[in-house]
């Protein structure tokens, strides 16, 4: 497809959006040497399949890597190592802290009136049940709403239980109705009373697997242990309750919460140096950790892969780009975007020279969708940056309001401009936060495309010296 | 479709085939009343969903029913009740008896180069590690010829694993070169000194969920622990020995045989009592034991509760057929077809009476093919019983050797006749035997037209008198 009719087909769909309510200009900005070297970098990217390998490294050698467990640290010492081997300009680690938790067994079944030993698993930062466990009635609710809705006292002594099935949705719109009871679950339930709080897991799979993730609880409130049920048996729970006959539960859980102990990983950063403005960055962002399931090879290895990927692309090209590019692979993400606050923190003075950041943290999928969140100056820029990304199935969105995605959105609030790229989330949520992240799930070919489109994203933003400050 | 164009369409694609090599003759075999009451009966089990409620039941009340469990005595009870209250017009058991094994726990780790703790699960009759487990190195194999190509002594001290991928196939024709490993990798593995024996499981899904299934020992032979790991892990320990460094494995597998204790199932029995000749049984086949695993929904609750449906739906007519129809739910099938085998004992006197049977006992799919296995004067009513079936996408084999399948392929060595009809066992493996064995995973759409099938052809079978004796 042509610039010209890409732009103007895009135009026509989106008359009313800010992005295309700038007027396009009659000279490209990206120069034809920057275009041809960012072509070049395709090539490159879809011929090496570069992260895909690396990914497999990551996730037979490593394996999970869940913050304050030694499988963190051997990630982080296998990043400084393999960006070091990659030959980036600098590699350095900056500390991250973070509070432990221990997620101990779990034991999850129902008692009568059919007795089921369930799969399910502890939601990270929950407290354990007393050693002989929570033995009670259990009382559903259809979703959150449902349990924000019941009378005060009225779960005294029982286990609340959300069975919300999360909906499949390319571009993951699911998670939020269903997220939302995972973080407050706990805390709506003790409210009414409830010992326990259990949920049907955030996740359109059909596996005996069960899908942990955080949740909080409230000061003043009681902390009662939460846990997610695998879906097929939040499946057979409902069912036993539909029978009309109360269903008596038992959990017993031995994770626990140690808020007082702090445990050390870090944010490890490679540079590949500009050449004429090196003080200024394009961010390139992921997460080293994941979850303590499967390998952690889909989230975040896929996104740390890609990005190192990338950084090494244009580390092979004959001269470094104008601008420098950091390819940071953020720590304790899952535990709250506690690494990048971090990195916030240590890094507030330099913020102005983050330029542009784009975030891979969502999995398995193809890029279909480029949207910005950059100046009205910029715009024109990142028309001629869709134009090339075009051929490998991506559009351009009409709005321009990106702020980041996962890590990069607290630097994207922070005022950094921001790309946000969405791949194809229908799988993502099959594998999320569950012991089917392995690297058996991680398509070389998407990889490839994937990557191809970072590593011209990165070099065209670097090279090309454009503002995208809003 | 016309019976014609049917029938003529099939001659010309399978001229050298017995079923054709017989010759069409001009008029119908199976009369308009018969095919008139088949066609109310399809239209009865389209409308009731009565299979799906049925499995919907035996799966939330009793679940996994390995034999000598009390989910398997529980199962027993469960039938025995519900084809009462369905209405059979005689419900009875027969003892079957079965030695007793354990399954215990299971601990798999690579130790070395790379930590990572394995999803695995025993193989069904294995024996245990002793306490501490076994720690040794890990030879693979690509596939069990490579294994018996192994030299003698070869393997001493060392654990086996065979790493074979089952492929997918429409009709299940990867299980036979994956599963010779699962029966016999611990007798070769243990002949060329090996301690253990490790494989893939024998399944088609990418879930960190194993699969079980019977295996064998032979005299003589030292009985080595056996344990199939999941997919993914199968992958990472592969990833690993690739590395070639040495792998060290750690297996821990309390299982344990008790070959002198007797365990007590049953063949449960419901019959459809024929108004002319009720001596004579059309038998409709599958199995009510499953693997301790999921909860046999798939394997065989699906078989159980088609054909007890199809009883259910024939018993509703105004009256019964001409011969008797016997639903036979075996005991034990998983642990080698015990149930079968002690049913044809008891029962061998009368096995001149078994008409003709069909088993179900292959999964979540919708029928496509009907292949017969009777003599060759039954085939013009095999042909038309075909044409009523095949609006509902089944086509009937040029070939007429079936003996029938699983349980009934015992009965079908015996001299009785049978269908096979081959449903759609794409999916199949991906559940089989391992915990994912849940009732989320029946298709009640697909249980409708199979239930139709079922129904129609023990309907036709048992009414119209035809002899399917070879």
């Amino acid at each position: 497809m042509s610039f010209r009719s890409f732009s103007g087909a895009c135009a026509v769909l989106a008359i009313s959006s800010s992005l295309f309510s700038h007027p396009l200009q009659a000279e490209d900005i990206l120069s034809e040497q920057i275009k041809s070297t960012a072509l070049e970098l395709k090539e490159t990217a879809l011929k090496a399949g570069l992260a895909y390998e690396l990914d497999e490294s990551l996730s037979t050698e490593v394996g999970a890597r869940r913050v304050g467990t030694p499988g963190d640290k051997k990630g982080v010492d296998w990043a400084v190592a393999k960006m070091k081997a990659l030959g980036f300009d600098k590699v350095w680690t900056e500390e991250v802290t973070h509070v432990m938790w221990e997620r101990g067994e779990i034991n999850a079944e129902v008692i009568s009136p059919y007795p089921h030993k369930m799969t399910a698993i502890a939601l990270g930062g929950s407290v354990g049940t007393p050693e002989g466990g929570i033995k009670a009635e259990v009382v559903e609710f259809e979703n959150f709403a449902a349990l924000q809705a019941a009378a005060p006292d009225s779960l005294t002594g029982k286990i609340a239980y959300v069975s919300y099935r999360m909906e499949r949705k390319i571009d993951g719109s699911g998670y939020g109705p269903a997220v939302i009871a995972r973080g407050q679950g706990a805390i709506e339930a003790a409210k009414r009373g409830a010992v326990a709080f259990i949920m049907r897991s955030v996740g359109t799979d059909n596996n005996r697997l069960g899908h942990t993730g955080g949740m909080k609880y409230e000061d003043g409130v009681p902390m009662i242990p939460a846990a997610a049920l695998s879906n097929p048996d939040a499946d057979i729970l409902s069912n036993q309750i539909r029978r009309g006959k109360p269903v008596t539960f038992k959990l017993t859980q031995s994770s626990s919460r140690h808020d007082a102990t702090v445990v050390k990983t870090a944010n490890v950063i490679g540079e590949v140096t500009g050449r004429e403005t090196p003080e200024d960055y394009v961010v390139l962002g992921s997460h080293l950790d994941s979850w303590d399931v499967g390998t952690g090879a889909v989230d975040d290895g896929i996104g740390v892969t890609i990005t190192m990927a990338a950084g090494k692309h244009i580390l092979d090209l004959p001269q470094r780009p104008k601008r420098s590019i950091r390819v940071v692979l953020f720590g304790a993400e899952e535990v709250g975007l506690i690494g990048v606050r971090q990195y916030l923190e240590k890094n507030q003075a330099e913020i102005g020279h983050h330029v542009i950041g784009a975030e891979w943290d969502f999995g398995v999928g193809r890029i279909y969708e480029m949207k910005p969140g950059v100046g009205p100056e910029a715009l024109n820029a990142i028309r001629e940056m869709a134009e090339l990304f075009a051929p490998m199935g991506v559009s351009l969105s009409p709005d321009n309001d990106a702020k980041g995605q996962s890590d990069l959105s607290i630097l994207g609030n922070a005022g950094m401009p921001a790309v946000n790229f969405s791949p194809d989330g229908s799988l993502y949520f099959d594998y999320h936060h569950t012991d089917n992240d392995t690297f058996d799930k991680v398509d070389p070919e998407a990889m490839k495309i994937n990557t191809a489109i970072y590593t011209m994203f990165a070099y065209l933003a670097a090279e090309s010296g454009v503002n995208f400050r809003k």
